[in-house]
């Protein structure tokens, strides 16, 4: 059983000039990324968001669905939307998972363009089957900033299509990522 | 180069009873699907919705990315967009792609319930990669009612996870099959 995490980080990512911001919660992201990540078999799947107000609106739509109507229109979101944890930034991220599995994680990010000394897929689902603890972060907004990347311990390959353009969603991202690392 | 199209069935799809309904149209199907099928170098994506009024909201989102604030804003997404056409059934859909190829598509659908006679990604991944042209179905909702799977030339495998649970977004199975098809 792998011991994988994910997380989405809404503060520090990028505007599309480059800037340093918050982006505000998507609620696809939190439903469609807590779906791979059952299907998957992650252990938890985080919201990383500083925002206090975009905290609460978070709280209320995980809410509806495990415990509103939601529940009872389809129980199936409640199981996924189990799996989502809600955080203030990356320490406390990591703090709760070390908690949880004794262990502290290996920081993995992703990013679509090119980076430095990055890990293939292979490398890194080799990896994953050894052990370990693992958390991966996905960035929001025109993605991760410099700063975040820094903090990796692997930096995963950007995800290649057929040609030149790479703009996915990061829930299509997410999802991909997941088949290629614990996929069968 | 492949020859593939995609399309998201929104008419004749089940909801959660099984019963036969038409779907509305959900803005991030559009933008995810069509960013998905850019990326993997798909030839088209067609969005199959008879009815008018949807057809019109369809048509709206298109415009703004296309043509509105929404190009100005953010131009990879209407590069994106440009994938994307609307057709009233599967019988118009067909039609048009083999005015395009010259040649009809093998019909691939998709389900998150194992069908008999199921093809392999793997296998399939071979024959796109031997010529040919292939149209692949994705349904909404509950997912593709029996008479549309009945229609397929080809049944691909369900994606399967690391567990029991199997209720990925439409945006999420279309993204992880492309790439498992196309993908590098």
């Amino acid at each position: 059983m792998s011991r994988v995490y994910a997380a989405l980080v809404h503060y520090p990512v990028c505007n599309r000039k480059g800037e340093e911001i918050t982006t505000a919660v998507t609620n696809l992201d939190i439903h469609d990324i807590a779906r791979s990540a059952l299907t998957f078999g992650l252990r938890g799947y985080y919201l990383i968001q500083p925002d206090e107000e975009q905290q609460e609106i978070c709280r209320e739509i995980i809410h509806f669905w495990q415990e509103g109507y939601g529940l009872k229109y389809n129980p199936d979101r409640a199981k996924a939307l189990e799996k989502v944890k809600l955080t203030a930034d990356l320490a406390e991220t990591i703090e709760q998972i070390t908690s949880q599995e004794g262990e502290k994680p290996q920081i993995v990010v992703t990013s679509a363009n090119m980076q430095e000394n990055t890990v293939s897929f292979a490398r890194l689902r080799d990896k994953i089957a050894d052990g370990g603890v693992y958390l991966i972060l996905f960035g929001t907004g025109w993605g991760l900033t410099k700063e975040m990347l820094s903090k990796a311990d692997i930096c995963l390959a950007p995800i290649k299509g057929n040609g030149e353009y790479n703009h996915l969603s990061v829930r299509s991202a997410a999802a991909i990522v997941f088949d290629r690392l614990l996929g069968m």
